[in-house]
This record gives C-alpha cells, structure tokens and sequence, in this order.
C-alpha cells in the first residue's frame, strides 16, 4: 500500500424499511445503502465526514478491496491518513446513492413485488432523495451532525442540498466544480446522452436485464459526450491535439487520431460495468437539480435556511461547470452572512480537476480541514 | 417573393469524366456537381463568386424551387439583390460537394462499377479534393478568376484551400468562422458524432440502402451533439434557459425542458433528410482538414503560395471556432504580407452566427463586396 492509503477496504450494507417518500411523488418501500467507513468516529461523534458521490463514481472513495485489482477509491488521493482529509482524525464515511448500479438499491435490484429486477420501473430521483436517504444512514450510524459534508460536481451538489434540507446537521459544507443549477447546455448535453441509451435497440425500453443484453453501444456513445465535457478544451489540446495513431492519414473511420482512441477507450470501459438504467436516473437528477426553484429563481432565498460554513471551489478551466456559476452560490451564501471561503484554482484540467490532486487544490482542503480538526480539538 | 430575393431557382448538374485523384490515393472515375447560379456573369467574365458549404448544406445558396415548399437557400439572407453579396453586380455560384447527398455524386450515387449505391465504398474526400472538383466546374463555366471564393465554417475552410491550392484564380477569399485545422475538442465531437451512426444497427456498415432502413437514431444523436457545438451556452441559457414544457417537472425522461424538444425536434429533422455516409464523410473532411501539416505545422508557410486578398470574421460567443482560431490565420497572412481584413462581430449565436443576419456582420460583408465591385468597374 502506497502511504496514505487507507489500506484494504470492505464495503457494508445497510437496510432501511421504513419507506422513502420521493420528490416525484413516488414512494420507494425499503431501501439499501451501500457504504464505506474509513478512520473511527471519536467519543463525541462528531469527527465524520460524509463524502458523496458524482456521476459514475459509488461509495468507494478510498483504499483498495482485498484481492481485488488495484483500482483504489474515486477519491484516494483526497482521503487517507496524511491526506487533505486525513483519515488519522476524520470518520469518513462514502454512501453510494439511491438508483446506483454499484450496490445501493437501484434499477438493477429485484423489486419485492415483481420479483424482478426494477428496470424501467425505479422511480426517478432527486438529490433531496438522495440527501433524505442518507440522513436515516447518519441517524443509524449515531451521527447527529457530521462535521463536513462534502462532494465534487453532482456530489457537491447533494452537500448544498444538506445545507438547505438539514441545515443543523453539519457544520461545514466542501462544494468543489458545482453549479447552482443545470444550464440549458448543460441539460442538452444530458439529453443527447440519454437518447443515445434510449434509442439504442438492446435498452428495450430500461427492460434488458430479462433480455441478456445491454445497451453498450448507446452507453459508448453517452459516456464520450461526458468525457468532452469533464475535459478542458486545452488539456485536450495539450494530451492529445491532432497526433496520430499512425504515422499518415488513413482515410477512413478507424482510430486515427489519438483523441478518438482516447474516447473510444473510456466509452467501451465504461459500457463494460456501468448500468444504463442509473445512467439516465443520475443525469435526470443532474437535470432537476435546483434549489432556488422553489423560491422563484431567487437563490439566496433558497440558500437562506443553511448554517453551514463552506468551502466552494471551482477551477478556471471548468466549462461543465464554470467559476461563473460557483460565484452565484458563493454570492448568495455571503448575502446571507454566511461563512465561506471560496477559490478558483488556476488548473488547465477543467471539470475533471476536482478527482485530480493539483497542489494548490489539495493545499487548500487540507489547511481547511486542518481547521475543522483544530475547531474539534478545541 | 421577398424584396432581395433571387426568386425561383433550377439546379443544374455537370457531369466529368475526368477521372478525379483523391488525396487518398483513390481515385473517382467521373463524377457529377450538382450546383445553382445567381445573377449574370459579366462579359469580361470577372464577376463569378463561389461559395462553398459547410457540413449540412448544398448548392442551394439561395432562391427558392417552384412549386416547393417555402425552404429558401441556405444563405439566402447573404446572396440577393441588394444583399451583401448583391446578384445585380456579381454572378453567384453555390457548389455541392462530392460526398453529399444533394445531388453531386456521393455515397447514394449509383456505382457505375457495380450498378449499386457506393454506400461504403465511397472513398474519403477531403477539403482539398473538393477545391480540386470546383475548379473543373469554374473551367468549364469559363471562370478564370472568381472575384471572390467565400463561405463559412467548412465552407471557409474551401475558400482558404483555393488560395493556397489555386492562387492565381481568385481575386478575394471571404471565410467567415473559420479554423485552421481542428482541435482535438472538435475532432472529438465528430467522432463522437460518427460512433452514434456507426452503431445504430440500422447503419450496416454504411450499406443500408439496400436494406430499406436509414440509421435514423444514431444520426439523430449525431445531430443534437452537432447542434449543441453550433450554439453558445448564452443564447442556449436566453432562447431556452431551465424552461420547461409543463408548469411541473414530470420525473420522467420524455421531454422535460425546452432545451429538449428543440434538440429533439432538429435531431429527427436531420433524420429525415440526411444521409448517414454523407455525415460521417464531411465530418472526416472536417478532420483531415490542416494545410498546416505539410510545413510541420508552419501556418506561415502553409499560406505562402496565397495571393488572394482576404476578409476573415469570427463570432465572439463561437466556442467551435473561436476568434483566437481565426487569428491564427490573420496573423500567418499578415506575416505573409497579404491584404487581410479582420473582424470578431459581438454575436450571442456561436458558430451559427455566420448562418444570421446580424447587422454588423452584414454591412461589413456588404462594404467588402461593394469594393469588390468597385474594383471591377473600375
């Protein structure tokens, strides 16, 4: 194990049965969580961290499984001993969310009444599901307020729902790369991934478990889109340019440029585990994801219920989810006279930036959490 | 019909038997263009514009066809008495490209090898064999030297290819939105793009004619992604912004936001009238394109054999091609000593803008032309 690491992890389940009453209206009845402790939860209980999670990642932010390859967490460079949240004094704790496919109760989970897996059936949620189903894992866990509550894009997005829907239940909030809300760019984005999964002809309208096949090639073609997205056009600039996988123009539809090989990896990776069912739940929850929606667009209003202190940070070269839109929060959070420190790290990595251990980034974190566990200690 | 109006239009075609040698290596024996003309060619015969497409369009510049619904050309709003490129002093000529599926030969065309569609088999063009195609067309027009060869986007593209590949036979280059090469970024919207249609079952490795299907997903999805590149985010946030079709979110994943039906709309628009090989051989062109990369990426020397005076736009909110691309090329033609006009128009509308009739943009293109004609009477 590289120092730092957690070392070898095991995931755990928890069951919950009292049923979930949905956003949409829906009710889920009974619902697992999976998750991942790292470090201890001192005497007082008031040294956890909640890490949520993004898009494609789960409940494995750090360590390795045992015997397992040696594909670490999402988040092992953030989270270890030694690290910006050093696991020497902080009780992490990673939850996979509600409509994973890595664990937690999802699509691919048999549904009681049918005996069969949910398929097109699992309800749509929301990050408020998302955030009312981890709460009960809080309450169960014994943990009346977490001392962070953090997460990177759609999982810094479920922090500031925390702030909102249980503003007593942290004392800081870590938001990194996150928007207030989905621009129409960012939407159509989605949408154009998710019609590349629904029109696929092995998606069978969210059925296909029962078939024996699955939609890979649609998941190729939304998990590409992603990844132009996460990318700096600069860092694609920089990593790949126009270089050639061989030496002259092939003249045809092949690989032939370095970015098409690139893409097409991460596109048939992805189609090889992720599920194309939570796929468009996570991106569909992405999409709905506003805040200020209840208070007619006025987002300090919305934000006025936290109590939190925060940290938000954003990085220049972030197109997804541009320094632009961190401001907006990190604006109506100071109206408010909240307590919040904010930074635009200059890194050429763009959206992606956040899972990557930049200096100045990490620096940042840690002398943060230094001060959360100078506050504990004090 | 409207003021400025060239009014009812007839396609011609011409055929050349000429076998055509690719840059491939392949070589097109005989092919046809499909191509409109507007006005009158002078008698000193020094008056002929061509203007060339970009990705989805054709010889159909402007004008409308009789007894057709009223679809009127692509550039209508730039070609026409009285427009910026005025057909009562200058006789216009719109080109469709080899490889289309508007009526030069292409990929549908009939193989006269096999008595059956090229489909696949249709070989990769380029930009610069396009150029090679058009100046048959300006021979056999009796066309000499174009007072000015212009377009946008991929069309711009064709006119810089003119002044390098046939300096002595254009007075002016007008490229409007224009790049000198792709960025990886772009390279990888396009892949993205093909691997949409190349997987939609539909596609039979580009021979589907004989099917009786059309890859209608996949280019559907190719379409959305396109149609989100030729967009800003801000006119997206301003025509569509978080809009949604109902008053409440439906938790589903049929058409939510606006944002969606308009994407939607366009994507199966496209579907219905444009061909699968045709998209995935333009955005190849669109690829390939990089006069740059025979002087080892000297853009300087690249130009050199240019003897064309040139008038250069780009849009300031075009995340496509971005005016900082665009100057890569003035810069180049300036050190080359050439006569270079350059504007970035403040346009909200993207890549698309070179498509809209923004005043700014408009009396510019129109003082350009009406010095042209100047100098002709001159």
């Amino acid at each position: 194990m590289r120092p730092g690491s957690v070392g070898t992890v095991t995931p755990q389940t928890m069951r919950f049965e009292e049923p979930l009453e949905l956003a949409s209206g829906a009710r889920l009845g009974g619902y697992e969580l999976r998750y991942e402790t790292y470090g201890t939860l001192n005497e007082a209980r008031d040294n956890a961290v909640l890490v949520c999670h993004a898009l494609n990642a789960s409940h494995h932010v750090a360590g390795r499984y045992s015997g397992e390859n040696d594909e670490v967490g999402w988040w092992d460079n953030m989270v270890g001993p030694g690290r910006p949240v050093d696991t020497r004094r902080f009780f992490v704790i990673g939850v996979n969310n509600l409509g994973s496919c890595f664990g937690s109760t999802g699509p691919m989970s048999i549904n009681p009444h049918s005996g069969r897996p949910y398929g097109a059936s699992f309800p749509v949620v929301t990050v408020e599901d998302w955030v009312d189903a981890q709460v009960r894992l809080a309450d169960r866990l014994g943990i009346a307020r977490f001392a962070a509550v953090m997460g990177g894009s759609l999982g810094a997005m479920q922090a500031l729902s925390w702030t909102i829907r249980y503003p007593e239940r942290l004392a800081h909030c870590v938001a990194i790369a996150i928007a207030p809300r989905l621009s129409a760019q960012n939407i159509a984005f989605n949408d154009v991934a998710r019609a590349a999964i629904r029109s696929d002809p092995d998606f069978h309208g969210g059925d296909y478990y029962s078939k024996g096949v699955v939609p890979k090639a649609g998941l190729r073609v939304a998990r590409m889109i992603g990844h132009i997205t996460y990318l700096s056009d600069d860092v694609m600039a920089e990593k790949f340019g126009r270089s050639l996988r061989t030496k002259d123009y092939a003249f045809g539809y092949g690989v032939e440029f370095e970015v098409e090989s690139y893409l097409r990896h991460q596109g048939d990776k992805f189609s090889e585990y992720f599920d194309a069912n939570t796929y468009l739940l996570i991106t569909r929850a992405l999409d709905y994801f506003d805040p200020a929606r209840e208070t007619g667009g006025d987002l300090m209003q919305a934000l006025a219920p936290a109590r939190a202190r925060f940290l938000l940070v954003s990085f220049t070269t972030d197109w997804r989810f541009a320094p632009a839109r961190t401001r907006e929060i990190v604006e109506a959070l100071v109206v408010n006279g909240r307590d919040v420190a904010y930074a635009a790290i200059d890194a050429p990595h763009g959206h992606d930036a956040f899972l990557l251990d930049d200096p100045r980034y990490h620096r940042l974190v840690t002398a943060y959490f230094d001060n959360i566990a100078r506050e504990l200690a004090g």
